[in-house]
């Protein structure tokens, strides 16, 4: 197979757009040049030749001579605009729009069917570290049990800063502002939906499931509370933002992001400040963890860089998880076990729980207990009033373990009570 | 593209075969079967029909109706001769056996070009982590800057207890042997054949290097003593078994396999006991490290079961940094910063150090200082009389830079002379 030159059409030229720029420049043996640079702002300065630039779009979507389009913009809808017309216009297209993909999937899925062009975003999620292109090529459906990962740098930044620093939620959120870890506005970040966009792609390329991200049940890090992270210590544990997904006895999948302790021996507690892991368990091999930079203009170049390098190849996702198999489908039917700090016995709706484990009263109040996750898919009591919500380390209970566990508990209960 | 059906000759059903056959008869979506396996020993009874199992190589080699042969044998003259025979015979190939592959790999790679036939060996190298895979789809030629990597669990788990248990060298070694983490005669492992035979192969996959193993320098940890744990753990250091390849400014690759200290906060001092590590840095990413079990039955099999997955699909390494590019060369013309314990001065060429920059007396006796690699290729006084070489962390110097630190080291020295 010959490796054939790539002619690009980039859109966006911020550091993501510009560091890629300087290294094709720099490194022509990777057959790839950048032919036209659209950009939204004229006026500004750019390190590049003023002829590399446009604003019109349509000067790199319809110009036959380029072969690839690579978007790295940030505006969600623009960006499918983009998408669209380059897959139908037979260019291939590299995206790093998370939320964009998140938010299109059918419609892309749909396209790459149609117009039969690759498109590839292995930097839309933990950037550096190949996730996508392992959870698409090496993890056969069958012997993929779960998916548990760090996907958002901001996050992990700000719970490591209380964690270590013990600074409070908003001293941290400062600290990773003035560093550069979160936006102006973090709210994308620190409610979660940074991170549930991301997994409801890479729930695609896992299990082969296409759901929208409103399905899929999701929380951020807004109502950890330092006292949480005291309590987290006391019990030998990190609170981590784990996005996961876990193949359950009965053939369906639990998915979900959701706050939630983890052991100082688990890989995810190796990843510190703004950085991102995934932990992949599949038959036979045990736990495999992935560890990299997750976001951040290098790190996405990097991964973008990576995609132009497999389309010279010919590469293309095949989604063998969604077209050769029948994918497995998302449920809430099973229990979990959680942690909730709150400052009013009122706001907790204690009938909901199965069995409630341990209970702290005090200034800020805890318990722990296990509920159905139904519960958390219907109601929103535990995003609301300041209730802090977070998964007890194996947190899934499967519906065929209940009884037994319920009765174990009921024991001791009979003596707590 | 459809998943073509897949009918496998096996050879070898020891823990690995057997796993592999269990696994094939549960999951039928996987579409592959084992037809008939090949063993040493009719004698000893299997777990599956009798009907199943020969002794004769032939009845694979030749059906026709048999469109890959798996070998999971340990011999690495018989596995040769295997693949051969089977790639010849227009059959794809998963093998384990990385001591053949490290002896035969320019064979076959000529096999591979002449009866174009895949052969996948994912599981030769830290089993279950997809090192293989990443490094040929992932890590693009001019991108990969180094990678650094625990690959042999056996003396992993040794340096681990003798560090954390305080145990000697001949303790650690018998505990492991105890566990099943190290063979009856461990001098595979323990001397650094085991890592060194992977290493060879890696390099092919990272660099497009096809190099004889006895051109890449290497030791094990035969002579590592307690009191170099000792001194680790004063430096804050831990000691790892290190295989490691770095592309220099020159653009010639420095790779060797030798203990080295490493920082607490570098990947690979996450990675303890039997356990395997890889740490690659590529241009824009950073650090990307990929952690799992790198040996035993589990682990083996599923990196095999990846291979037959990827057979389906018609997977096969291009091997495009050694087709598609002009890979570089390996050198051995660079220094390193290394530390030597000792009984007798007497030992140690003095006059082969550039410079010396810590030297400690005393029972066993410990320097640090700067050699040129030649040396450890030319020679061997540093296996030699009991002599501990473990590199310091960050040890490669690059010749443009030994003239400017020596200036610095022979100012400092003044001080200290």
């Amino acid at each position: 197979m010959n490796s054939r030159q790539l002619t690009i059409g980039l859109f966006g030229f911020g550091v993501v757009g510009e560091g890629l720029y300087k290294v094709l420049e720099q490194t022509p043996s990777l057959r790839a040049t950048i032919k036209k640079v659209c950009i939204k702002n004229p006026g500004k300065k750019r390190n590049a030749p003023a002829t590399l630039f446009t604003t019109d779009r349509d000067e790199l979507l319809n110009d036959p001579g380029i072969n690839v389009i690579v978007e790295v913009i940030n505006e969600s809808g623009p960006a499918f605009e983009i998408v669209s017309t380059a897959l139908k216009n037979g260019k291939a297209v590299v995206s790093a729009s998370k939320k964009m993909i998140a938010e299109h999937l059918p419609e892309i899925l749909e396209m790459q069917k149609i117009y039969n062009q690759p498109f590839l975003c292995e930097s839309a999620a933990c950037a550096s570290i190949p996730v996508i292109r392992n959870l698409e090529e090496y993890y056969d459906n069958d012997l993929l049990h779960s998916i548990r990962a760090i996907v958002n740098g901001s996050t992990n930044f700000i719970l490591t800063r209380m964690f270590e620093d013990k600074l409070d939620f908003k001293q941290a959120v400062m600290l990773a502002q003035q560093l550069g870890f979160a936006e102006a506005d973090p709210s994308l970040d620190v409610e979660g939906w940074d991170a549930v966009n991301k997994w409801t792609f890479l729930l695609t390329h896992a299990y082969g499931i296409v759901e929208k991200t409103e399905h899929i049940v999701f929380n951020g890090i807004q109502n950890i509370n330092l006292s949480d992270a005291v309590v987290a210590r006391e019990k030998n544990y990190e609170i981590k933002l784990v996005a996961q997904a876990k193949k359950l006895n009965n053939g369906k999948v639990a998915a979900f992001v959701l706050p939630q302790f983890v052991l100082h021996e688990d890989p995810l507690a190796f990843v510190k400040n703004e950085f991102n892991g995934v932990v992949i368990e599949s038959s036979f091999a045990d736990k495999q963890f992935f560890y990299g930079k997750g976001a951040g203009s290098f790190p996405t170049a990097s991964a973008v860089l990576s995609d132009i390098s497999a389309l010279r190849y010919g590469y293309r996702y095949e989604y063998k998880k969604l077209y050769y198999h029948t994918p497995p489908v998302l449920t809430n039917d099973f229990y979990v076990r959680a942690y909730l700090s709150f400052d009013d016995w009122k706001n907790i709706p204690r009938d909901k729980f199965e069995w409630i484990e341990e209970w702290h009263a005090g200034d800020r109040k805890y318990l722990s207990g296990v509920l159905h996750f139904e519960h958390l898919k219907n109601d929103s009591w535990w995003k609301e009033n300041q209730v802090s919500l977070i998964l007890m380390p194996d947190a899934i209970i499967e519906d065929i373990e209940i009884r037994k566990l319920k009765k174990k508990s009921l024991e001791l209960a009979g003596i707590l009570d």
